[in-house]
């Protein structure tokens, strides 16, 4: 590649270059490109790309089943491989969602695991045996570029696996894709000036959410079934809500995320976490499980020495827990759709004999505040060099730091002591509502909205103040889809009508949300937050406010 | 206290009411102050104020054994409490090695704990029922001062509780001292101009080590049977070193910091960690066990969720080990008797089966340097705030920052990384070498010196190339006596004499080193290094060595 080339064109060949590896026979008729359907995920079924085979493959969204058919015979790695390439071409022509395209090596790999399961008579590498994973384009795979949204990251070609590809590789996973961020990573959705903007799988007029946004489409198309994504503000959360899938934001320190690229590489008062994205929270807890079986820490210094904790995910599912509820987070109100899932869980939690207490978020303007600084203190040095690489522009709304926001080591220091002596604080009243309950314990975690509304448009400046507390605080969470817009139930009342507007962005939220119908399609995704490194019962509870849920349904 | 005074006054004033503190009755008489011995460990039993049943109690090395007696009534909570203060009391006038004396509060409590006891019919309320524990003079204790070191920090009254110090209470602990600590605390002896130079116990002619040097004397002095000391850069392990004791420096994250006063607050990148210094291994178990037990990831955010793993300690154990051994840090030759020392640890533990390999030290250097960049980035501002307080000077050698060594944030942010990627290379090293071990697995530890010499006079400029890796890295860190300098064994050599100068610090020692004489008394103390949060492992292999050691003396 020619260094004579501007950034646009550099831009313009990569995307041309990924669109070429998508076969002839995977690309979607032009009736079909020139008038999509808003909702994405209606195309696959429809195109008559997809074999009914690859259907029946592609609709499991069970990690374990789709295994279990791989390790009986019943499907061959090669088939499994090869309908997952070709339903992520689908997703990508409609929503744009890939970054990388590695069909060739991926039945290259899938060819080798047959093999190996014939030659073995019968045996498979791992529990991830032939499954396909896909990655956020931050993972770094040996001899394929990392661009992360930058035109000067173009021809940065990775000489190793960050660790977590290892891993699943060693579980028998195999690599096929690597999915779109934003610019920056630091932003509510997946766009850049290399690969374009990443669209909702459920309404293209909305965004796919981000920074992780196109694992969020990629995998509601059931272009995956399970990917890789990271999260410092809600970037697992934000694109697994409004694509209404499942995920899980660990805390810092389960799940590896040594070699893989991030912005703000360094910064280490809010550290980012990876953590998966998938289809069903069973597949979360296969995830989790398998990754920590490999004993991680052994080959990541920065992955603590926590196996799988059978006890802690029992705990998150006992007869009688308590959650705390997080209704408005001092900062934007929460749109009909929204408020009907909170209060949908509230009901069927404590229909089936769980409490639910209000849990007070005062205080969480000031982590929110306390995160923007941790972000910026660089003054924005970071995010300049990338773009500086290539000329590029910055995309708007990132939060990223300026000149002006710049602080010094001394003073970062202080912002710690300050997010220490926060966090000692919210523990503490954690831990004070032993008195409230009617458990005779403290609260067992805490059900939150991801946002005010169901889904939000390009540019859209979301506000992190549901999710940034899980990550100053690094609260383990999980988010699940709850329910869909519903043109009836979800009209504007009065009373959302008429609250009294909490800040800039409540004005935004509030004039963006201008009917259900405006929402067709869409879900409302929840979050289950527990206590740091308390995963295991996070992804418990979440379960049992899913069961809830269809009980009470 | 008057402001209008200088903090030369201040600091006079300080170390009065201090002495003040000690009842006349436990007060050294003229002969043994104007011409004390050089080992001050051999006064508590001579001088004639402790009584026998004093000595009988405080020369108990086992804490499980002392609350064993209190639990049978055999010795009450007060006459253990009288004992120390007793034996501190004493110590305190030897080496100076006191910054609090709570003689009145500690009498009071173990009056509640005997009352207690009584009360229920012999009931106890935790494992250290009636035990005193003394903490360096960082952590907060309601109601009392924590100067560390400063005078600017004099009339500094604590509102709260240290979450350890109120952990060791719920245990059944009783308070009764805090120690020194250098000025800055960064520095490898305890010495203020608050409250002057702490003095080795073994030999008066050096330094105490630091910075937890007064809790490395007062224990040796057996004025405690155990205490809590910090450490960044060896602060732990050099006063156990050179005070002939035991101590652990564990991984961050294991043992709760959360409110305690420390050095370069908010300095995130090489964290400062509590470890409990005391007179046997036994009793560090003992200690992390009950910590642990109390779950204090529930009330400190910055503490991992791990409970105490019994596995992993009986791992420490195994019949065959491979331990790695580090004999030169690149910096600094082991003086005789340390190379003794390490020549000994790798006998004893060979002839009981076990494999010992050298462990390369080519890259610990760049450990070093980064570290003292990571210390140095606030470009000294928040040492230099402290001191600006009283208007008292800067003591001299402390790895402190300067206006020339500060960095950006951003600078910051590339160290982090740099560190990071030096971490998993380290990892990588450790884990190749199961190539060439006879177990099968990589070396299970490392053990290594503290320090080239047995011990160092004050204001000794001494390096960290030893301890300093553990920091980086948060290897957890067991340190134990392994000899005593040896008159006949410990000559200076040819060989010893004719090493190249390695380093500044080099000639240094070899200077300093003129003679086993001049060491006459000092022990020597090793490490056992295990990977970052294998305390139960370290504690283990520490366990493994030293009954290695006894069967091949």
């Amino acid at each position: 590649m020619s260094s004579l080339q501007s950034w646009e064109e550099k831009a313009a060949q990569k995307r041309a270059s990924l669109y070429n590896l998508i076969p002839q026979g995977w690309r979607l008729p032009e009736t079909i490109l020139k008038n999509p359907p808003k909702n994405s995920t209606l195309v696959p079924s429809q195109c008559g790309i997809l074999s009914k085979l690859d259907l029946e493959i592609t609709e499991i969204d069970d990690i374990e089943e789709l295994a279990h058919r791989i390790a009986n015979g019943k499907y061959t790695a090669v088939q499994v491989t090869e309908a997952y390439c070709k339903r992520a071409s689908i997703a990508h022509q409609l929503v744009n969602c890939l970054a990388e395209i590695l069909f060739t090596q991926a039945l290259e790999r899938a060819h080798y695991l047959d093999d190996y399961f014939k030659s073995t008579g019968g045996k498979t590498i791992g529990p991830l045996h032939g499954i396909p994973i896909s990655f956020k384009d931050q993972f770094n795979i040996k001899g394929i570029e990392t661009a992360m949204g930058y035109v000067g990251y173009l021809g940065d070609i990775s000489e190793y696996n960050s660790f977590i590809v290892d891993i699943v590789l060693s579980l028998g996973a195999v690599l096929y894709v690597k999915t779109t961020v934003p610019q920056t990573l630091m932003k509510g959705e997946a766009g850049s000036y290399l690969l374009g903007i990443t669209l909702n799988s459920l309404n293209r007029e909305f965004s796919s959410g981000g920074s992780s946004g196109g694992e969020g489409s990629l995998i509601a198309m059931k272009g995956s079934i399970c990917g890789l994504g990271t999260d410092i503000g809600g970037s697992i959360r934000f694109p697994s809500a409004v694509n209404g899938i499942y995920g899980l934001k660990p805390s810092d320190g389960r799940i590896p995320y040594g070699r893989a690229k991030t912005s703000l590489d360094g910064q280490e008062s809010v550290p980012s976490v990876v953590g998966p994205m998938t289809r069903s929270l069973s597949n979360i807890c296969l995830f989790l499980k398998s990754i920590l079986e490999k004993k991680p820490w052994l080959i990541d210094p920065k992955v603590h020495n926590i196996p799988w904790r059978e006890d802690l995910f029992q705990e998150g599912q006992m007869d009688k827990l308590c959650f705390g509820v997080i209704q408005f987070d001092q900062e934007v109100h929460l749109s009909p759709p929204v408020q009907r899932a909170i209060n949908m869980a509230i009901n069927a939690l404590e229909k089936a004999g769980h409490q639910v207490i209000e849990w007070d978020t005062t205080d969480h303007p000031q982590a929110i505040e306390m995160l923007m600084k941790f972000f910026q203190a660089d003054g924005g040095k970071d995010v300049q060099k990338a773009v500086d690489l290539s000329g590029e522009p910055l995309i708007s709304g990132a939060f990223i730091g300026s000149p002006e926001t710049e602080i010094s080591v001394y003073e970062n220091w202080q912002l710690n002591i300050a997010r220490t002596n926060y966090a000692i604080k919210y523990l503490e009243r954690w831990n004070q509502t032993k008195e409230i309950t009617s458990t005779g314990r403290p609260i067992d975690g805490i059900i939150s909205p991801i946002f005010a509304l169901p889904a939000y448009p390009h540019d859209y400046r979301t506000s992190g103040g549901y999710t940034g507390i899980a990550n100053l605080l690094q609260l383990s969470s999980v988010i699940l889809p709850v329910t869909r817009v519903d043109l009836q139930l979800d009209q504007i009342t009065d009373e959302y009508r008429n609250m009294k507007i909490a800040s800039e962005f409540d004005k935004i939220a509030r004039e963006t949300y201008k009917s259900p119908q405006m929402f067709e399609n869409c879900v409302i995704g929840l979050q289950v937050m527990c206590r740091r490194l308390e995963e295991e019962k996070a992804i418990g509870m979440a379960m049992v406010l899913e069961k809830a849920l269809k009980l009470y349904q």
